[in-house]
């Protein structure tokens, strides 16, 4: 071993261990999360979250210390460079991008950010319980206020919501999110329109009844467990929202809402947090204790709880192998249902209020109005108490459907409680990405349709793993997807998917 | 404000913001462990317990670092600490004894053990399941030889054992505990040869059968309610061996395990357990965010889970308040019982193998047993090697039963996964200090049978909130006992009870 390697060894050694320590507090702040949102006691959270802020900010101060500062100088000469493995030299680019974002924002105002979302968590439980705008608007306009003065200590590219866009989506701009958008309601809404139109609407009267939750557990499990999901390396929880969270590749959870009126609820809502799990219990060994395992983007992310949920467990193959077995679970409740009957119910199209809850076609209108709101809150501003009004009026211009109550209308999705502004178009990116997947896999996996048909989900997971989730975030979205099917994002996918699926359950033509 | 007093604030200061920091880490940690106990994945472990590893590090890093050896010499200079109010000399003196302690470990093994005993504890499971000692012996070897460095780290008073004993209740020795072991022995087994020779057996048929489970849990919530355990600030769970974690006093978790065919294990485990979870629920606001907020020694942590356990929960009065109400959890079951032949049957005396099922009397030789062994261990060099023989002829010796393997005999008990060599004796401690309490608790609430009879348990957990429960670590063991009754731990007071009681029960003289 010559000198050279000996110095181009010794910085990237400080910078792995480095690394491996905060993946450690991640990981640890990743199990408190949990906890607070899967039953810790309330009257302890106020003290949580200070003992939070406190973690959060040690490993914020080690993100952006001068040491972690040095280092990546060093490991980015490009002599040294050059010498690092693929891994590393991902891992090197990411942490860089991180350092650079983090170290602009001062130690004491992450802090208290930190700790207050922390908070609001709770506070937006709370209120919505209440349907009690009002008493979470103080914590949104503190959150929507943090916001802007990172925005402004990161820097505008385009515009000042751009920025944060980038957070979920990396590279993605609203002029590329305005024009994919533009392309779906272009094609859905007509789509949409035709369906309201159709004489020949499913029959969801079965659906209709109490579902013992107990029974609506072990099919939910049941499913999982076809999936592929490892319970060995995961589990499944109760939360007011739903939720997945890869603490590690060998402990991976997730949570559902079990509504005794509702079967179905649960049961997707299983699916789609499934899809999340399988992503981060599949990847790679080689990226454990590494930044880089983790889910690549949430736009790849959504793409794969939506494929499960909707293109896998919304299907009629899906329903021709486990209608049975559901029927075995409510003894004398649905008995009488074909497969056929089933398929059609659960897709029914219908305008409604609740985002979790919506059809495979009107779900992307729920994410377009999220996403104006928040253009507005971050490009326009847009105040926090004009948000219930602005909600209600979009509802009703592009839903056709007017909230009775903020707990139904502005108040139903957790993200804002904790400053996730700028996450909702990944859950359309990822309607966009799973189509556009599922188009090739259909091509390479010749027997799918016949395997799902027969409750074979393991060689689609196979496949997924071996293009998508084992990579973690090794590849960049675009890379992906691009690896998969030679071609960028595009929408054409989806649409095509929801017209043929849609044309046949509504008769369209 | 003169300058003298400015630099004596300003090192306050920074102490008190250390100390947070460090309670905020434990308090984390504390989450961790709790979480690893009820239901964690196995297959996140690994990991998991080198994240702990690396924050446990961090927190001991803290505890021993110059910036606090600097601030703790400042803050015990004679005219400093003066100054100091009553709480702040306390919080110095009791930090200025774990940082010499501390001090003195090197912080790889410190790392080391922390890593080692994070993963004990569910290789102890998985050892209990499969009644698999060997598999445990190498984990326990390892825990044994890093206690025995500590030991010479830490120096050797009057025998290697006695420097364990400190760590759980300040101050005490071999020497007096043989002293009181010995008193309890002289009075304790010719009461327990009594009650073998007598022949007013209790009758014990009606706790045999199935118990509901749901049942079960819902019986003991209504006695932890009524205890004045405060659900919003805590949690009832589950796990293989019950426990109590105060993580602040707003988030006090215990867990307990449900036998379906044993009515009282889950009952009284609770009950057990919500006696240490009231002394970490009412600990006074002032001490919050200190390392003071927790209970003073377990000797008197285990006095409160055991006085709630046994002399409440297993008194005539409180059957005769509650059976009505057992009764309507287990329909058609237990219809013919009266309060009487209750309280005689669940304190039944009789040598079994497993000391948390033991009755109150016999529970003292399981202890005794334990306390022999780990004096064995560390004064004799006893080898893991040997301990089921030495476990299971002491069994045989002392309480005249013999293990039928490992799983209920040396395995039964999580606490040397953990390291914690040294605890058991607390519990007959617990024990003595328990039957002291409640002495002149009776002197000073002259109502109270009458109270407890009649389902009123608060007035006795105000008492002991204003004796012990508010004063968290801010008096010494002996400073509570003294404080109570005037006098220091004897074992009379145990030993009169006992007496009294099973004289009673079983018809002596």
């Amino acid at each position: 071993m010559n000198n050279e390697q000996t110095t181009a060894l010794e910085p990237l050694q400080q910078f792995r261990e480095l690394i491996e320590k905060i993946k450690h507090y991640d990981e640890i702040l990743g199990v408190i999360y949990w906890d607070m949102r899967t039953g810790a006691p309330r009257k302890g959270i106020a003290q949580r979250s200070e003992a939070i802020g406190t973690l959060a900010a040690e490993a914020f101060r080690l993100s952006t210390s001068s040491e972690m500062g040095e280092l990546l100088a060093q490991l980015n000469e490009s002599n040294q460079l050059e010498k690092l493995d693929e891994l590393n030299r991902r891992l090197v680019k990411e942490t860089t991008k991180d350092y650079e974002r983090n170290r602009k924002i001062p130690p004491k105002l992450h802090h208290q950010y930190v700790v207050l979302t922390s908070q609001a968590e709770s506070e937006w439980e709370l209120a919505k319980e209440n349907n009690d705008f009002t008493g979470f608007a103080t914590y949104l306009e503190q959150i929507i206020a943090i916001n802007r003065q990172f925005i402004e200590l990161w820097g505008v590219q385009t515009s000042p919501y751009d920025t944060l866009l980038d957070m979920y989506e990396p590279g993605l701009t609203t002029v590329e999110l305005d024009r994919l958008f533009e392309q779906l309601r272009a094609r859905l809404v007509p789509l949409a329109e035709a369906i309201s139109n159709s004489e020949h609407k499913p029959d969801t009267s079965f659906l209709q009844g109490t579902f013992d939750k107990e029974a609506q557990r072990k099919f939910s499990k049941l499913v999982l467990r076809d999936m592929g999901f490892d319970f060995e390396a995961g589990r499944l929880d109760e939360s007011v929202h739903p939720f997945a969270t890869g603490l590690s590749t060998g402990d991976v959870r997730i949570t559902t809402r079990f509504l005794l009126n509702d079967l179905t609820s649960a049961l997707f809502g299983t699916i789609h947090e499934g899809g999340h799990a399988l992503y981060e219990q599949n990847i790679k060994d080689e990226l454990t204790g590494t930044t880089l395992a983790t889910g690549t983007s949430m736009g790849i992310h959504e793409s794969q709880s939506r494929l499960w949920e909707n293109v896998i467990g919304r299907s009629l193959g899906f329903w021709q192998r486990y209608l049975p077995d559901l029927k075995a679970c409510f003894p004398g409740q649905l008995d009488e249902v074909t497969a056929e009957q089933f398929y059609r119910g659960i897709n029914v199209v219908e305008p409604t209020l609740i985002r979790i809850e919506a059809d495979e076609l009107t779900y992307n209108l729920h994410i377009m109005i999220r996403y104006e709101i928040e253009k507005m809150i971050f490009n326009e501003g847009l105040s926090v108490r004009d948000l219930p009004e602005v909600w209600n009026r979009k509802y009703t211009e592009v839903l056709g459907v007017t909230p009775p109550n903020d707990a139904e209308g502005v108040l139903q999705d957790v993200h804002w409680s904790g400053g996730a502004f700028g996450y909702f178009p990944s859950y359309s990116l990822g309607n966009m990405y799973a189509a556009q997947m599922m188009d090739i896999a259909h091509q390479k996996l010749p027997d799918l349709d016949a395997q799902i048909a027969s409750g074979q989900l393991l060689p689609l997971k196979e496949w997924l793993t071996e293009q998508v989730y084992q990579h973690g975030k090794l590849l960049e979205p675009s890379e992906i997807i691009a690896r998969i099917s030679g071609k960028p994002l595009e929408s054409t996918y989806l649409c095509d998917y929801l017209e043929n699926k849609y044309r046949d359950i509504y008769r369209l033509n």
